[in-house]
Formats: C-alpha cells, sequence, structure tokens
C-alpha cells in the first residue's frame, strides 16, 4: 500500500535529499522502517538530535535542503536550537517529528515524552517561533500540508516542520502526480531597476555588497554573471562570504566594519552608491555596526526587507530577482578595481606558530572545490579574512552563533557533496559541545580535514571578557586519542600534532595527498593569541555589552 | 555597588544552592563573574548547555533545588528539552538567561544569537510552554520577579526561567530582608481526611500507591510516620521509586501495572481501596495503562489533580496535606502484609552475564544510603524490580524518558550530596547522547560508579520496534578508553570490562572498596537480551503504538 509516508518520502526524494538525518524513538522507528527499505534513501542515524539538526543544516547549505527526523517531545525539544540557527540563517531544513497515534493524542493520554497533561501542542506552538510553517499532519490534510510546508521551505529558504503521527505515516494516499511547484509571487521589479539603473549610472564609485542570502538561494551563478557584465567592485560580508569567487579581479576582500582592512575599508565606507544584495548589516558580520556608510548611499535588496536609502519594503523573492539585473540600463563602472586585500597573509614567516602564521598557511593551502567551515570563535575570525579560491564554499554561523555547530555541519555537507574535500576549523571549547558526531563521521567513512585549535578553553571569551576566569576554562581533552575512541582505527584516521609551522607545513602536505583518511590535526595554540579581527571585534562586543 | 546579580545570588544560596551549573557566553559573562567572585558558590562549567539542565535537574532531586546559567538564545534553546524533562517530573531547577542589554534589545538591534528579526521575545515565549513561570527582568522589576517566580519554583517543584539583561543584572539592589517565604494556600483538608478515613476505615484490602511527587516534595519522612502509624501496606510506582524504604516490612515491592510480579499484581488490583499519594499513572509506569484498578477504588492525591473516586477537582499542596494524614480517624490496618516481591532475584546464578543475572547481582550490591539513576532503557527496567536499601534515593525519568539524562544528572546528585556513593547504569546508545560530561566529571574529581551496558544499539527501541534496523545500531566505541581521553588518568579513573558473573562480581568489590576513583564499569551484554519487564512493557508499547 502506498501511504503518506512514501509520499513524503518521494517528495524529498525528488527535491534532491538522498540522506535523511536523525535519532530514532518509538514514535518514529516505523517510519524510519520506510526510509531503510528504500534503496535511493539513506539513513544516517546521529549521537543526539541537537547534532542531527546541525548535521541537517550542514547538509542543506551546500545541496539546497535538507531533512531529519527525531521523536516527539525529547527528540524535537533537543534538536530546536539547531532549527532556530537553520532560521536565523536562511537555511532550509525539514523536521520530521514521529508523534504518538492520533487516537493516544485526541484521548489526551499521559504516554512518555509529554508533559503528563494531556497536551500534545506544547511542542508544536514552540516550533512556531523558530519555522517558517508547522503542520500537524492528519489522515485528511497529510498531502496538502507536506506539499504547503515543503513549498515554504524553498521558497523562504527557512526551516519547516511536520508532525506525523503513527497512524497518518501508514494510512494510505497516492503517488504525487505534479512535481512539487515552487510557490511564486508575480513580482514586477521594473521600479525596482530602474532606480538601480539610475544610480549606478550616476555613480562614481558604486560598490556591491553580497550577503549569505545569495547562498541560501543559490545565486552564485547569476551575481557572477551581473558583477562581470558590469565590472563593478564587489566585497562580502563575513555572513555571506563564498558568494563570489575571491580570485576574481572584481572582489576586494572581506568588509566587517571598522575592522576592515585598508584601503577596502574606506573604499566602501565612501561608495556613492552601495547595492546590499542578500545581505543583513549584524552586529558580528560588521564589527558592532561599525560600517562606515549610511543608509542614504544604500539599495538593499533582501529577502525580509528591501531598503531604498532607507525607506523599508518588504523583501522580495532573491531567486526572481536576481537574474533580472542583467536587464540594467547601465553601461558598466569604468573606474579602478582595487587590488585584493590579503589580509591574512603574512610576508614573512617565522617558525613559531601564531593565529597570525596560522591563517597564512592556510590561505596558501586552500585550493579550488574546498569547502570550508569555520567555528564561530577564532576560527572564524581567522578565516574572515583568509582569501577564498574560485569554486570554493564556506560554511560558519556569525548571526546564530551557536558553538559547536560547525562540526556536525561540515559533516552533512561532506555527505551532501562527497567529491568536495571538506576541511574544518574548531576550537577545544566548541568541540567539547558536540564531539560524538566523531562516531559518525568514521561509521560513515568520510575524510574531512579537520583542524582542532587547542587553546586551552574559550579564547573568544576570554577576549571579550574574563581572560582570567575560571569560566573559560575547559577541561584538557586527549585531543590526539579521540578519534580512536569513536571507533576510529589507524587505517581510518591520521593525527597530527602541530606546535611549529614547520609542523603544520608538514601536516597540511600531508593531509592533502592523503584522501583515504580523516585527518585530524590538532594546532596547539597561545590561550592568549587571537586572530586581529577577533580581538577589535571583542572589544566593541563588550562596549555593546556595557 | 550591591546589585541585582547580588540579590539573586543571596537569594539562591538562601534557599540552600550551593553549585550553579552553565555554559559561558558573552552575554552571562559579567554575571559569571558574580559567581566565580563569591566564596560561599562554585561554578561548574559543562561542556554543553543541555547537559548543563540535565545536571541542574540531578542536583534539584536530591538537593531540593539547582540553578544553571545559559546565555541568550543560542544557549537556552540548547537548554530547553533538559528544563522540560523538569517541568515534565515536577523538578524545581531554576534557568538563569543573560541577555543583551535593555538597551540593545529595546532597539531591536540585529545582534548575534537572535534570529536577525529584531524581536527579543521568541525564546521567552518558548519557555512559557515547558516552566512553571517565566520573568523578564527590568531595573523597575527585578527583585520582585526574582522573588516571584523562585517562590513558584518552591510551591510547585517546577522549572521556572529569568532573563536577565546584562545592564539589569548590574543595576542597584538592596540586600533581601525577609527570608523568601514559600507561598502556601490555605487550604482546608478536613472533608478530604474525613473521606479517606471513612473508606479505610470500611477497608479490607487496602493499598497505597507512592509516586514521584513525593521525591519532589522530599516527603518521605511523612509518608514513612503515616504508613508506619496505620500499618498499610505500600506499593510505588517505577515513577516514584524510591519514596518509600523498600526494606521496610510494610513495602510490597515496585507496581507496574500488567507487568508487575505475583502475588503483588493481584493484591493490588483487586484492593478494595487504593490510595495513590503524589503518583501519575503514565504509560511506562503502569505498562500502558494496564493497572487493573479502577478510578471507582482509588482516592488519587495530587499536586496537578485530586481524584476521588473518578470525580477530579483540582490538585494541592503535598507538602501542606502529607502531615495531616496523621490525623485520620483510623485503627489502622490489622490484614496481612505480604511478603517483598524480590522480582530481580535470581536464585541460581551461573556464571553468563545476563541481564536477569546483571540485576540481581546489583540487587545484592546496594547498601543503605546509595543514590542509584537508573537510564531510561534496559538500565531503568532492570533497576525497577531491583528491591532498593533503606535510605537509597532513586532517580529516573520514566515520564519524559529523554535518553541520555542520567548521565549528566547523576553527576549532578553527585555534586549536591557528595557522602552518599552515586551508582549510575546507562546504555551504550544513551551514553553517547551525553559523553562529554565525563570531562566535568574527572575534573570535579567525584567517583561515581558507572556501568555502561554494552549491547551494540538501541535494545530498548529494538525490544519495540525494528529488531534488526540499522537505525538501531550506533557506533561501537572503545568504551574501555573513553574516561582517557575526557581527561581521566589511572590516578583518577578505574576501568573495568566484564563478561561474567565472575568478572562482575569482582568488579563490584573493587569499586565500592575504590572511594577515590570514579568507577567504570563495562558490561557486556547480549543485544537481544533485555530485563523481562522491558520484554513486556515493548509489546504494550509497540500496541500503543499501531
Amino acid at each position: 500500500m502506498y501511504t503518506v509516508a512514501d509520499y513524503l518520502l518521494d517528495r524529498l526524494k525528488e527535491l534532491g535529499i538522498d540522506d535523511i538525518f536523525g535519532v530514532p524513538g518509538d514514535y518514529n522507528l516505523k517510519f524510519l522502517d520506510q526510509i531503510t527499505a528504500r534503496k535511493d534513501l539513506k539513513w544516517i542515524g546521529n549521537a543526539n538530535e541537537l547534532n542531527a539538526a546541525y548535521m541537517a543544516d550542514g547538509y542543506a547549505r551546500t545541496n539546497g535542503l535538507s531533512a531529519f527526523v527525531t521523536t516527539f517531545g525529547v527528540g524535537e525539544l533537543s534538536a530546536i536550537n539547531g532549527l532556530a540557527g537553520s532560521y536565523a540563517e536562511n537555511v532550509p531544513v525539514i523536521e520530521i517529528v514521529g508523534s504518538p497515534t492520533t487516537k493516544v493524542q485526541e484521548a489526551k493520554k499521559l504516554v512518555h515524552h509529554t508533559l503528563g497533561d494531556g497536551d500534545f501542542m506544547h511542542f508544536e506552538k514552540m516550533h512556531d517561533e523558530i519555522t517558517a510553517a508547522v503542520a500537524h499532519l492528519t489522515i485528511e490534510n497529510a498531502l496538502t500540508e507536506i506539499d504547503r510546508v515543503l513549498q515554504v521551505a524553498l521558497t523562504q529558504k527557512r526551516p519547516v516542520y511536520l508532525n506525523l503521527p503513527i497512524d497518518v505515516a501508514e494510512s494510505e494516499a497516492t503517488k504525487p502526480v505534479h512535481a512539487l511547484i515552487k510557490a511564486s509571487r508575480e513580482e514586477d521589479f521594473s521600479d525596482l531597476l530602474k532606480t538601480i539603473s539610475e544610480h549606478l549610472q550616476r555613480s562614481v564609485s558604486p560598490i556591491v555588497i553580497a550577503g549569505h542570502e545569495l547562498l541560501s538561494w543559490q545565486l552564485e551563478q547569476p551575481l557572477a554573471a551581473f558583477i562581470q557584465k558590469f565590472n563593478l567592485p564587489i566585497t562580502s560580508l563575513p555572513l555571506g562570504k563564498s558568494a563570489f569567487n575571491e580570485e576574481d579581479p572584481h572582489y576586494l576582500g572581506t568588509y566587517s566594519g571598522s575592522t576592515t582592512a585598508e584601503p577596502l575599508k574606506n573604499r566602501v565606507d565612501s561608495a556613492d552608491f552601495i547595492l546590499l544584495l542578500g545581505a543583513k548589516l549584524t552586529d558580528s558580520a560588521t564589527s558592532g555596526f561599525s560600517f562606515g556608510f549610511s543608509e542614504q548611499q544604500m539599495i538593499s535588496i533582501g529577502c525580509d526587507e528591501v531598503s531604498l536609502f532607507g525607506t523599508k519594503e518588504k523583501g522580495i523573492q532573491l531567486d526572481q530577482f536576481l537574474p533580472t539585473l542583467m536587464n540594467l540600463s547601465y553601461e558598466g563602472y569604468s573606474g579602478e578595481l582595487l587590488p585584493m586585500i590579503h589580509a591574512a597573509r603574512e610576508e614573512e614567516i617565522n617558525d613559531t606558530l601564531t593565529q597570525k602564521t596560522l591563517w597564512s598557511s592556510i590561505e596558501s593551502f586552500l585550493i579550488p572545490g574546498d569547502i570550508v567551515a569555520a567555528e564561530q570563535g577564532t576560527s572564524f575570525f581567522g578565516m574572515t579574512n583568509v582569501a577564498l579560491k574560485k569554486d570554493m564554499f564556506f560554511i560558519g554561523q556569525p548571526l546564530w552563533g551557536s558553538i559547536g555547530y560547525t562540526f556536525p555541519a561540515v559533516i552533512g555537507s561532506q555527505l551532501a557533496k562527497p567529491a568536495n574535500r571538506h576541511i574544518l576549523f574548531i576550537g577545544d571549547g566548541s568541540l567539547q559541545l558536540t564531539v560524538q558526531e566523531l562516531g559518525t563521521a568514521i561509521r560513515e567513512k568520510i575524510t574531512p580535514i579537520i583542524f582542532v585549535l587547542n587553546n586551552n578553553g574559550y579564547t573568544v571569551e576570554r577576549e571579550i571578557h574574563g581572560e582570567q576566569e575560571p569560566y573559560n576554562d575547559i577541561p584538557m581533552w586527549d585531543y590526539q586519542h579521540l578519534p580512536f575512541v569513536f571507533g576510529g582505527t589507524n587505517d581510518s584516521v591520521a593525527t597530527y600534532k602541530v606546535r611549529t609551522v614547520n609542523d603544520l607545513n608538514e601536516a597540511l602536505i600531508a593531509a592533502r595527498k592523503e584522501t583515504e583518511k580523516l585527518q585530524w590535526i590538532e594546532v596547539i595554540l597561545d590561550q592568549k593569541d587571537a586572530p586581529e579581527l577577533l580581538k577589535k571585534l571583542a572589544k566593541i562586543f563588550a562596549k555593546q555589552n556595557s
């Protein structure tokens, strides 16, 4: 019998999902049967639900969409922070929550994984706050509700939530006849295009700033075509890094407000016209709102909001809009393109391993096609000014900023894109939150290169406040042996411990060559050492918190 | 200057809190300064926030109250499942969320750890669903709101939530003048006592069933006095185990519905009067509602509801009520007390280590004063029928049933009660969710005895559904070396791997003797072996899910 579960899984396949993450629980076991019975879908069991949500987020960032399954109550609430991060940063993740049978719910029974008050709606209500759509499936509404929330995920690039009672999953359904059509508003962009044309035409020093929404909508190609056609200079925010090829001469470097290196900072701040595309000027992306330009210089086009020199309108569908930029009435920019800022590059490298020499070596190490993730901490701020190569994709989470996120996320993305080498930079403090997914990485035989920046605690927090305070200390683990307790062997994992630039360079060469093993590189750094950008930003955040 | 932070911490001290759990984040760092500056409070940093919530729950179960600190957004949402569990099982935990300054919140700034929409109330609203009280502190309301929510925690024995903006924490306050008075409703129990007296007087085969709310209100003493005075037979639900001394002749064994061993099952089901005290007849406590008695035999006195032979009234304050049971007009029970059911005890033990022989050995191993935690899985169902000794306390979570919970919880309780030996039983599947708190246990130099039941995956789920399905498999870790990667050494941890009854007994003797090291006992069990109770219950749950 063809069931609602089959329908849902057929839809997920149709939308390009090949792997489903999650943790089993008795309210979802039968649904999991439907997944494992299929040859075209793979079940990836996680060690816990928050990690599943993070892994699904990473998968969605490079695959375009993802799904994970939890059980009612305990599972969905464990995962909820991961979904909130997907909401904040526009990542389309589908959570499927296996719930008690409709009969049990209607009878308000005091079953396990409830608050013991007969109310089965608490958790759904909580998800309303952090998802773009919530559906409680019934035998009657299942197919239309599934289609509705999937369309929301596709259209808004945000997470959605499906509450799937056991009996509904098993109920009879009809196969989808038509492919799921992405709901499209009919929007007329001609006025907007005219305004942009006029201002570009008049501008002597325009600049384009790319943001993360372009990555969510996978608009790298139309963005590149637009920039090339009109010869425009472009930068991106840290929240949006890799939206544009950083090797292209039109790319001037990454802009992060007052902490940006000159001459880029001045070039952006003094631009007479700024076109923000899919970008949000958040505190972490702009060093505490320290951008040197004003709304009066700027048109910002975003999915949540369009701002025309300070006048706010509702957001637009970026995937509809971006290709129309090719139709601007504009002859193109004929001014100078500044040379790319290589803020991370150290010209004279001695053998002392510091944040400076580390990120300089990493800039040389990266190659086209790499997918790099950097944890919100010294890693993210170090990577911000590393110039990426062509066809790279960057995973960070500077708006939501949930530590521990990138470790499962990079595993998720590696599963989505097995052909691309994945590289993660994560500090010891952050790794401790989600470390158990090492077991998943090893079981799935994936071979990312993982840099564990061991600086003995929360250096990012020390920079903001409490340098010597015990709350910024963490237990010292034996990072060299970690992979081996989680199922790794010398056949599946290569480990390195580097203390000097020379050690590092040897490890980099070996890790790049060795594609058959997970590469685990522990980098010993001073706990007081931090990337320049972080040092400056930390002072700004400390002030914001006073 | 005496601040709101000082006031809050003085109140926590006053209420018996000596340790505060949590994870630092830039919105709570200055509040943490206030904690670490005090000699009378200890900061216990956790590896992640869900673990902090679980650890605080364990601490509250044996200490009576606990507190933990997270940061806004990412931290509080990571922890929310832990708090929901505390709500379901009536555990008073105080969550303090460090949030951005009032100025930042009022200006709706796009700061990190928000959804990027300028709305700072999403997460507070989510907490409304799973806490007994939520307060958003301001400079004006801070002291009264702190007192209000603390009173709710004390009165309802449920978690409460304090949103503490940085500037509010630092604002000037006055020291509390009076001790916090527990809000008490004036309740008149005389009608209720009269009804109970009459029915006991008339009853030939009465029985008392104790539940978990008695543990939440720490009512073991008045319960014992009541039972002794009237010579009443008593049992407890699995959700309520240890509310009454299981060595006392009045205790007949643990009652779990249709899965209860005879003659206890028949004794309870055929009782002509049943007095439920602080008990909820949930599916996991009664093997899927398979209790053999009806509402017409029963008076149930609970904090949420009182039920008089099926007529429901609102709940009462158990701590006010329970001592008044001494005033019943009743001459006492003069019938037979059944001998205690030792369902776990195996008379003939051979050397094959099975669930049966394991729990039989454990029954002999336990001594008065032990605090035992059993994870919701084979461990919980194995422990249900192990007879506890005098002055033992039992930690389980059968209603909420969030796997991984007991590992941080037992560490939390051990910190609250350093003089009691703590013993944990947890399966490999559950341990994987929260394993990183091993680092915390080792850093804090606590020495519980931890049994890791290694049965290669989720045996509890296999019993319910999908015995051979890959989703019930988990990566095989090297459990013997786990403690050593998390900072353990041979001076701080003793490890054992037991495969036979003989191995087990040797480990038990050594572990009991060795109080200066954390005892880590890996117990190898067949993945298809499960306690009898679980086998029966799993069939019932499978039916409930169909």
